[in-house]
């Protein structure tokens, strides 16, 4: 379904720590700074690394069965008025996009609505409206996960066709935690307790109802988590089947991708088992406070670059990090070296 | 010596938080971007918050007496190299405030040089050259730390009369951890050994040296430990008695600002001494790999705005927190609430 993904460039990479040694300032004192630009550098394939051109937000949005089931604090109406909200800039990923210097596009996947009114742009690859129920029947049908794996795919290849340069998927739907808490459990091997988080803000009845929901789903999704395209069509939706296709394309077409939390981060799982090798390129960009997220960033082994106790979704975190990868990046291709500004290195 | 400090404003606070209530997104979702918004209001008084018209970053450059006792890991002539390299943008500094959107002042406090070609706005506050070596003499004379003081308190005024809306003060001066672990070990009653860091990157053998000369200055520092200008004068230099003034100033101004790690936290410490409430109209930016600088954070109640190992000064931390900052007032600022957007409330 996808080639084999390949590694960033070690030359590359070499080439950018050997840089990091000749700029004027202690080896090692910007600490993470440096280690992400080195991964800029690599994954761009040139060292000095450029800055970022088109650093570009894809929100994946879908409605969730599920959350006809009291697994949210909002109902799913919600989706579909976030969705003229991301379209007339009034949400926070809007502003936050805005002040990091990155563009949002929101693509319809399987919103609740009749898409009435809304571009083409955002409703080309819808596949359906909302999702099956995962406590009791799959999310989605086999001829529905292929389509948004597809589209997942169509989607990356635009984007990166258009000039994105470094990609952000980001989520909108009520009751998405609860597909995606399932997702990171069938990928981990986690119990359902452990990755049952407060989504938008649920009361303790709510957290009881949405543990068992997991449970139930989690006992139909174990069925099939050897096979990843299955397991995205029995536990999850349009919505996070296109994100992990996106994610995985992302990384086939060497694209660097900063990954948001708890949604983004079960579609990035999915993602390096149908591309593996993928999470090279990606960073991560924030720990949220849901609490399968933390499984997610163990299981792939990345670092978190900021930790603000966000939880919201729609890329906001990846995007509010995006300044520090940007800032590392440059601060690899323009600080002066110790020859350029005539300052003395360290005596060996 | 300061006026009294007065607090942040109550009803823009109040107002911040019950605006955070209206906008789009679950209450409390984006965890500490919201609280950091909220400060900003308060700070500013009023809400919305304005973005940040001319956020200004005031490096605070001077040499130490105790550099010459092998405690660094380079050479005291970088100091009077990296100012140049400030002044010519080839700087860590330069780079990381560019990408914030914020502009960089250095001022030659105390370097140990003859300040020949400077610009004036860089030398014009200058109060010596160097430092005592503080492990056997005091750092400063009584005319000199008054003479810093007044100076930091003159360049805060400068800045803000410009029009600087937020304040971070950087630091410069091969050395100068040894005289701010000392200034932190003495406001908290600390031992020596709980405050030597690696500074630049030092070797077993330098760390050992800086220990002693640490244990000896603060043997010197704790017989005046109670007068705080007696403190700056005996244990640290022009560059971060000038820092402290500099940090109490602005509190008095009431103008917020973005601390950065160990340097500008030991004279953090001092200037809360001296201008007792100063604390509030400050962030912290990051946390240092250097002990000393948890100690501050803990002492002053800060928790940082990012945790990336860095160690470098210059104001690179601070700086480098900037863009959150900037994301969070305009959250507040420019977010489409419920109302205006026509999305559904959370059911009470």
């Amino acid at each position: 379904m996808f080639p084999s993904v390949e590694a960033p460039s070690e030359s590359a990479r070499r080439e950018a720590v050997a840089r990091h040694e000749q700029l004027t300032k202690p080896l090692g004192a910007l600490g993470r700074l440096e280690e992400i630009g080195v991964w800029v550098a690599a994954c761009q394939g040139t060292c000095p690394p450029k800055p970022f051109a088109r650093p570009r937000v894809v929100i994946f949005a879908g409605d969730h069965g599920i959350a006809k089931h009291g697994v949210s604090a909002y109902p799913s109406e919600v989706t579909a008025q976030m969705v003229a909200n991301f379209l007339t800039g009034g949400a926070a990923i809007n502003v936050i996009a805005a002040t990091a210097g990155a563009s949002v596009r929101v693509v319809d996947m399987s919103v609740d609505s009749d898409g009435e009114g809304l571009p083409d742009q955002v409703t080309a690859h819808k596949v359906r409206r909302s999702s099956g129920s995962i406590d009791r029947e799959d999310a989605l049908t086999a001829e529905e996960v292929v389509a948004a794996i597809e589209a997942g795919k169509a989607i990356a290849d635009e984007e990166i066709d258009g000039g994105a340069d470094l990609l952000i998927a980001g989520d909108m739907g009520i009751g998405n935690t609860t597909p995606a808490s399932v997702l990171i459990a069938a990928l981990t091997g986690a119990e359902p307790v452990a990755v049952v988080g407060r989504g938008t803000g649920i009361d303790d009845q709510a957290w009881m109802r949405k543990a068992v929901a997991i449970r139930d789903a989690l006992r139909r999704a174990r069925r099939v988590s050897a096979d990843t395209v299955a397991l995205l069509r029995t536990t999850t939706g349009a919505d996070i089947a296109a994100m992990a296709a996106f994610l995985a394309q992302a990384a086939v077409r060497r694209t660097p991708v900063i990954l948001d939390g708890v949604i983004a981060g079960a579609a990035a799982l999915a993602a390096e088992e149908l591309a593996p090798g993928a999470s090279q390129w990606w960073i991560a960009g924030h720990r949220s406070v849901e609490p399968a997220h933390t499984l997610v960033l163990d299981h792939l082994d990345l670092k978190p670059v900021i930790e603000l106790d966000l939880r919201l979704g729609e890329g906001s975190g990846a995007a509010a990090a995006l300044p520090l990868v940007a800032m590392a990046t440059r601060v690899l291709a323009e600080m002066a070296t110790f020859a350029d500004a005539g300052v003395t290195e360290k005596p060996e």
